[in-house]
């Protein structure tokens, strides 16, 4: 039995992984278009500002290791055509530029996803840079060597955009954030992603909110300024483009696989595809929100690599299944910490739910305890039955801790009730004697109808 | 209506405000038979050592402070006699001397608990300290200053004794611990007590297990060794007696009120005991386990708060439920931090449970992450089932994230195969791409019958 696996970051390589312990038996093939696999995209931001020194480390493993466990990988090998049909993919190697056409007996597609760039005059200026494959970061390092920027737009509010601000700051940029939408990080709700907002300014970021970019203007064919669709000119040396990404779904659609309504590739909970013995996982697939059982998107590092297990499982003949996603997810962006899982107010008002909430601030220590550091919870419950429906942090300190409670709870199907009288770890050294989980847990049970 | 409120600390106060809260219309009074209310405990290690500056830093409200939300707070008054019969209590005033007989509607005893005093030759000599009311706290302190201690023996290898250990090492203090069971906090799987062991070792702490304290020695009325019931003779300064606490259920004895079978007084979800109208909480009450319903004491400040607000709102004449304890702790030794939650293999096997478990080592962050500490975290679960029953974790950094993810994964009743592929907070400064409970959860599910 052949098994091919179509991508080598996250999803690619942690599925080749599992399919290989799972049975030491089938010959596994992996392609990657890039000259490296198993990087961590999400370290990059670390790398470009310092604070981590190595690109090395952004290494996981390297494809030598992968051959040791009998995993041929090919490195700078694009696969440009899928036959489901006749069980082939058509695949160039990128230095020596011939094609081979390869059959498979499975196949998993974990192809990705690749940053949005936006159809404006002048996207392509020299000084205008995207974050995600190690290339990028290379090019977005070199910018940086080459332009020394002053000042740089970032235009995009969402994850990579906020931890951008951070590595650029650190290096003395100034930065303005640009969002097209009324706020950044809309999958917060109002009032706590207003939080963000006020902490970027306070750190001296500058952010254009409600406003799009509409044009790049040059100089000399570099980058000269962002101008926005309200007329703003915004002079920089550097763009950032982090409005969003797509997944990478062209060979899947040689192959005649569906996409689920999100665009990404559909799959069931096995991480097989509509067409028998092709799965995907990672940024290119679908999942589905645990709550509302509604298709999601989520192209998140965690996730692939959850996803790549259950793919690479059951494509070497296991029965393992992949259960949705809580939609959960966490950033740092200054000294800021930002989390969330489950529905906002407003997701869960489109479900159909009727949610009431609790919004807190406490500190994630004894207050008397050095290094305690304060944070805002919010905690949304069915209104109800009290069953929480989801959590929000911003602040210092525990964010992560507060949103890993609330997402195990979400995945417990608990009520505020059970919350408040949760059995937590409680010392001086690590948390409050009340939890601000149980706090806000109380809070909105005083609410309950 | 009358609500009288034994007790002063974590139960007593949180239950007084929260009758208040509940009722405005009631009379609400407390005796303390200490100089002040509403102190932390579980502050006092850090304030010894230094870390925390302030004596006052230890005090949550004072007296006065309660008096504002309309409850009589008596300092100094010690209530000597319980009639619920009769309905009242006879108290003492410490400083004018005089007895006065006080009817109540309501009760609601918040004795607490206390050390353990060994009866050895010579365990009231000058020298030898406890650590739990402020009076007692004063007295380490004084001790410390008087004496100019070089050496110290803790006797107990519990919370207490550990934390203590790292304050009194932070002192220049030469430290020896004397457990009388085989091994430390043996509220571990040995396996991970050995960690601590090995960790304390490695600090330049003398670790005596397997041997009780027979005598300790004096010079001229003061400590001058502890001799062990082997007959190693140690030189100490400064003894510290941490064998354990019992609960202060005197006062209930004299009202006829039932104890449970660990020996604190018997409680029902509302915290009522067995005499209608008398409540109990926190270090004075027994609860249960949630997992096992077994009775189960847990003597902890932040279960005093939870019971506390259950009393207080019943008392007042509400209906809340008090659902019963995880056994979740945690401490800090040094830089080491050490948590549990839920059943060990020893304590599910008694139980009558079949436990599998497994251990793994992993960093609190990605790895290339500055800051990352590594961990190990056991979990167990139900061999067939999967169910998770407890986890344990000693090591670095987020020890506490982990047993609380753990704490409420046991809340809601989930296996190791939910939480293997859990969707928890991940990005480089929060975690590594998969939680160490993810990688254990994993472990675990491949061991399933």
């Amino acid at each position: 039995m052949h098994l091919i696996v179509v991508g080598g970051v996250a999803a690619g390589t942690k599925a080749a992984a599992r399919a290989r312990r799972v049975n030491r038996d089938i010959a596994i093939t992996l392609y990657q278009d890039e000259s490296e696999v198993s990087y961590t995209a999400c370290g990059q931001p670390y790398y470009l500002s310092g604070l981590v020194p190595s690109r090395e480390a952004l290494i996981i493993r390297r494809a030598s290791e992968f051959k040791v466990d009998g995993i041929e990988v090919h490195l700078r090998h694009r696969v440009l055509d899928l036959s489901t049909e006749e069980r082939v993919i058509k695949v160039r190697d990128l230095d020596r530029n011939n094609l081979e056409v390869v059959p498979y007996d499975r196949l998993i597609l974990a192809t990705g996803a690749r940053p949005v760039i936006p159809a404006v005059p002048g996207s392509h200026l020299d000084g205008i840079v995207t974050l995600r494959t190690m290339a990028e970061l290379d090019r977005f390092r070199s910018a940086l060597d080459r332009l020394r920027p002053k000042d740089a737009v970032i235009v995009g509010g969402g994850y990579i955009g906020l931890e951008v601000a951070e590595s650029l700051h650190a290096l003395g940029v100034t930065v303005t954030i640009v969002e097209r939408l009324d706020r950044l990080f809309p999958r917060l709700d109002p009032e706590m992603g207003q939080r963000v907002h006020d902490y970027l300014i306070a750190q001296g970021v500058r952010v254009i909110v409600d406003d799009g970019m509409a044009e790049i203007t040059e100089n000399a064919g570099r980058v000269a300024a962002v101008v926005t669709a309200s007329g703003r000119k915004l002079p920089a040396e550097l763009v950032v483009l982090a409005i969003g990404i797509r997944p990478n779904v062209e060979l899947a659609g040689q192959g005649g696989i569906a996409l689920g309504p999100t665009g990404a590739i559909a799959v069931d909970p096995r991480m097989e595809t509509k067409v028998k013995d092709v799965f995907a996982a990672g940024d290119c697939a679908e999942s589905f929100h645990r709550l509302t059982r509604a298709p999601w998107w989520e192209p998140l590092g965690d996730i692939a690599n959850l996803q790549g297990r259950v793919a690479g499982e059951n494509a070497a003949g296991g029965n393992a299944r992949f259960p949705g996603v809580l939609g959960t997810g966490i950033f740092k962006t200054f000294d800021l910490n930002v989390g969330l899982t489950g529905l906002s107010e407003a997701t869960a008002r489109e479900a159909g739910l009727t949610p009431i909430a609790a919004v807190i601030s406490a500190r994630d220590k004894a207050r008397y305890y050095p290094g305690a550091r304060e944070l805002t919870l919010k905690l949304i419950a069915e209104s109800v039955s009290g069953r929480l429906l989801g959590a929000q942090a911003v602040g210092h300190g525990a964010v992560d801790k507060m949103i890993d409670i609330a997402a195990t709870a979400l995945l417990g199907g608990l009520s505020c009730r059970d919350l408040e009288n949760a059995d937590l770890a409680y010392a001086p050294p690590f948390s409050p004697v009340l939890s601000p989980i149980i706090v806000a847990a109380s809070t909105l049970s005083s609410k309950l109808s």
